[in-house]
């Protein structure tokens, strides 16, 4: 436990309390500059897996023990986070998936967006081979960068070239767009047509051919990095320019941006030493990024959608015969993506794997304890109405209201998150699901003891089915709705369904009745999940 | 002259001719690697303002001493290409354009674009306060960023924001998405509605507050820029999480860009000792962004956008009563955008200018003299040649071509521009005039010649009425057209044109004609420009 030394100002700018901190996104809400000049602990107690703190300017902060202890973990975008690759570690294949079950599948669209983050790559197949296609891709994970060459850009052969690229030429390994900054991190192509003699794909990985200048040539390596290169393009309607280094480094030293397009490197003015010196660096390192074991070689065909991170991966294309009477022809469709947004996509993705992760558990663990008196356990109970539910052809939202309205129950949701915070279950539950489920899933597992007061007022002979402890329950909760309760009640716009998933609750109580298990819930609720 | 010593790879590198690099956008068609290894320069000679040399592998370059003699330029990313200011800086009024005039004027135009990349700022007045008019502001140097905010938020207080600035409170200076990356670098905010009481404006110069920070705790600043800031944005929807420098250094230890934002820091996890260096010098660093002379206060009205920059200057808002039966309300509607694209479109108009400068140079220099053998000045023969098509009520491609359609005659055009090519005139001016005008200009120039030829054929009388020159001429320029070659050019898509540039080529030879001069036509070439 690391109580000793602790930084005041790093401790108490991460006080989670909802004064130094919204809730709903973790923004602070305090300047830190609003903290005093002189801002000591005065006093320090540790409990209940917390430790308490109270400032000598009055706040008062509780910090979890395992936050406190927790490791850190950074943004994954130096070489630090990657896997750095040669050809021969693809000897198996290439990471890939098919477009339809990447569509249907949120762990198959989790392995290829960790793909594109730790090997700088993945190809998605089967993706249809129609045109702008290639944006449907991006609207996936992110959001197109439109550049001078347009929102997507087509790579065939043009009679008025205004790039290597719209030739048939063979281009070497190298980055695009260098001379943009930003430069767009990823970039994505899709191919049409690949009925072309020759045409085949090159990726290499500019981190690994970096790491290796940087063993065999650590000088030359120094160079790279801190001689700014004038990137530079320039047609009718553009005049680009980016200063940067061909190896960057983040301020620990690690290899964080490679930029390698030597069309593209303008003019340095440097004194002739410097020159001398930059010219057999980068003559050297290009060497490298020619290496074939570098080279991952590869044929995309149509449907194929190569997705690539664009400041690590060199890629390249062999020459190809142009389209002819008697030859095929080469269609790539591209765009330019970053990869800021494919990753908080995946983030997104996981701690909503991590959510269904937690609730199965709740259903196998707390679940599986008796349910405050009935024949049934918590999680049989759950199982039963989200059944009923799937039986009356319910719609998804509210199979998962119906699977879900009771998890205020689970003690963890409302401890762990609802610290301070009224505990009826029913608010619990639906606060707890409204970080994953919108107000179609929570309203009616808010309302779902309401509904029952509303019943008892409304439907004469409800009150009289209902099981003993769910009597039992009534006078705690408030009791029959009176009249004017009632008819509020009725006209909110959750209502309907609150009263469908109260109905479903008090059937699912019989022992033994045969239900699916958690799983089978599980796509249904994904799919519904912000 | 720099000649000795030359670096021979950066002199080869830089090889302009049509072999090495792509006319069209100056990329290079070569390898570093192509290059043999003890590459070598065998023979040099300076004559013609050319260095020529001769290589040890064969080959032959040419370069222009003014080339060689060349300062260099950066991309003006970083502090050395900024003005950087203080709030009194501004006392006289802030760098502002009215929209119209920003749009109907390329002179306007290029003075915004350059307020925001020097002082990272400036307001467009009288932007239609209507819904989505923000992206039109972009499209005019550029392209959105689309983010997890949208291609554009609206600010004004919502009921559940999942950012501080989607409320009413008071946002101290800061910058937007730091936890992106890459972070865009451009906001816009326009202005729908301020009624407000409160809701003014503030921004600070991060770049100045960074060096009065370098100037005051020189290592306060140094730990800014070595330490790694997690940040990072969480809500229902997106993840994000960048680590980077609060102020980041290019490799001359320049600084390049600033990154400031309390409510998006997350945790750091870095020793004791380090935790209190980094938060002795972020609050110190913050504490000299709140400095009152640094602040420039301004209030947005509708119609008003504000254009600047997201990696350099923090905004910042007092807060606002919120709409009520009593008050006014707030709303502006802002997106991202990317600096490259600016400064491409403002290298873009600079460059038009800088050629119409050029042009408007030969009009009053060379275009004085004799034009072979006719009673006028060349100039003054292709001024009246486009004030006749401008009477004529010709479309504003034919005047920009009357008017044009001799270039090719001055010496400096054929000799910079197309060395090595056909300098007949007529070629030589529509090649050079295609750098910036599109072939609706640039073929009835390169056709007028052969019009005469082709009038000579095909109009009975035409030929008696050409003048003593142009009758000579004409035999150098091959004589009439065969029946058959009149046929093949009047099929031709251009030939209309080409025959009525060429009429009012032939009568525009008046001495004494009252012409109106250049910068008479000015506007029109700037709105046919490229």
């Amino acid at each position: 436990m690391p109580l000793t030394p602790l930084s005041p100002y790093w401790l108490r700018d991460n006080c989670p309390c909802t004064r130094c901190r919204d809730p709903r996104n973790g923004q602070k809400l305090f300047q830190i500059t609003d903290l005093p000049d002189d801002l000591a602990i005065t006093d320090q107690d540790e409990s209940a897996g917390h430790l308490a703190v109270l400032w000598s300017d009055g706040h008062r902060s509780r910090y979890p023990l395992e936050w406190l202890d927790a490791e850190g973990a950074d943004d994954g975008r130096s070489e630090d986070g990657k896997r750095l690759w040669a050809a021969a570690d693809f000897a198996a294949g290439l990471p890939e998936a098919d477009w339809d079950a990447y569509l249907a599948d949120p762990a198959e669209r989790a392995a290829v967006l960790g793909s594109v983050l730790r090997s700088g790559f993945a190809v998605l197949r089967g993706v249809p081979a129609v045109e702008g296609q290639v944006l449907a891709v991006v609207r996936t994970f992110g959001y197109v960068r439109e550049t001078n060459y347009g929102e997507l850009f087509d790579v065939r052969v043009e009679a008025d070239p205004n790039n290597l690229a719209f030739t048939s030429a063979a281009i070497a390994p190298h980055s695009d767009n260098p001379y943009r900054d930003p430069v767009p991190t990823l970039q994505l192509l899709h191919c049409l047509d690949n009925s072309a003699v020759g045409g085949d794909s090159g990726l290499v990985d500019g981190f690994r051919a970096a790491a290796v200048l940087r063993e065999e040539a650590p000088e030359a390596f120094a160079v790279l990095t801190r001689t700014l290169v004038p990137f530079a393009f320039r047609d009718r309607t553009a005049e680009l320019r980016a200063d940067r280094p061909l190896i960057e480094l983040d301020a620990l030293g690690r290899i964080r941006e490679v930029r390698f397009n030597n069309r593209s490197i303008g003019t340095l003015r440097l004194p002739a030493a410097e020159l001398d010196a930059f010219y057999a660096a980068y003559r050297r390192f290009a060497a490298v990024t020619l290496r074939p074991e570098l080279r991952l070689e590869f044929r995309l065909g149509p449907g194929d959608c190569l997705i690539f991170d664009n400041v690590r991966l060199l890629h390249a294309r062999t020459a190809f015969e142009p389209a002819g009477p008697g030859g095929g022809s080469r269609h790539l469709q591209g765009c330019y993506a970053d990869l800021d947004s494919l990753a908080s996509t995946l983030a997104v993705l996981n701690r909503r794997t991590a959510a269904l992760d937690t609730i199965a558990g709740y259903f196998e663990g707390e679940g599986a304890a008796e349910y405050l008196g009935e024949a049934v356990t918590m999680a049989e109970h759950m199982l039963q109405a989200g059944a009923l539910a799937e039986a009356a052809g319910a719609p998804a939202h509210l199979v998962a209201a119906a699977l879900l309205h009771d998890v205020g129950h689970f003690e963890g949701t409302g401890l762990e998150l609802m610290a301070g915070r009224d505990n009826r279950h029913s608010d619990t539950g639906a606060d707890w699901l409204a970080r994953w489920f919108g107000p179609e899933v929570t309203e009616p597992v808010r309302l779902h003891v309401a509904a029952k007061r509303y019943l008892c007022t409304a439907e004469p002979g409800y009150r009289a089915r209902l099981s003993e402890a769910s009597e039992y329950t009534l006078g705690v909760q408030g009791g029959p709705m009176t009249p004017e309760e009632a008819a509020a009640f009725a006209a909110l716009p959750g209502a309907g369904d609150a009263v469908a998933v109260r109905r479903w609750d008090e059937e699912a109580k019989y022992a033994d009745a045969a239900t699916p298990g958690f799983e089978h819930f599980r796509p249904l609720l994904a799919a519904l999940m912000h």
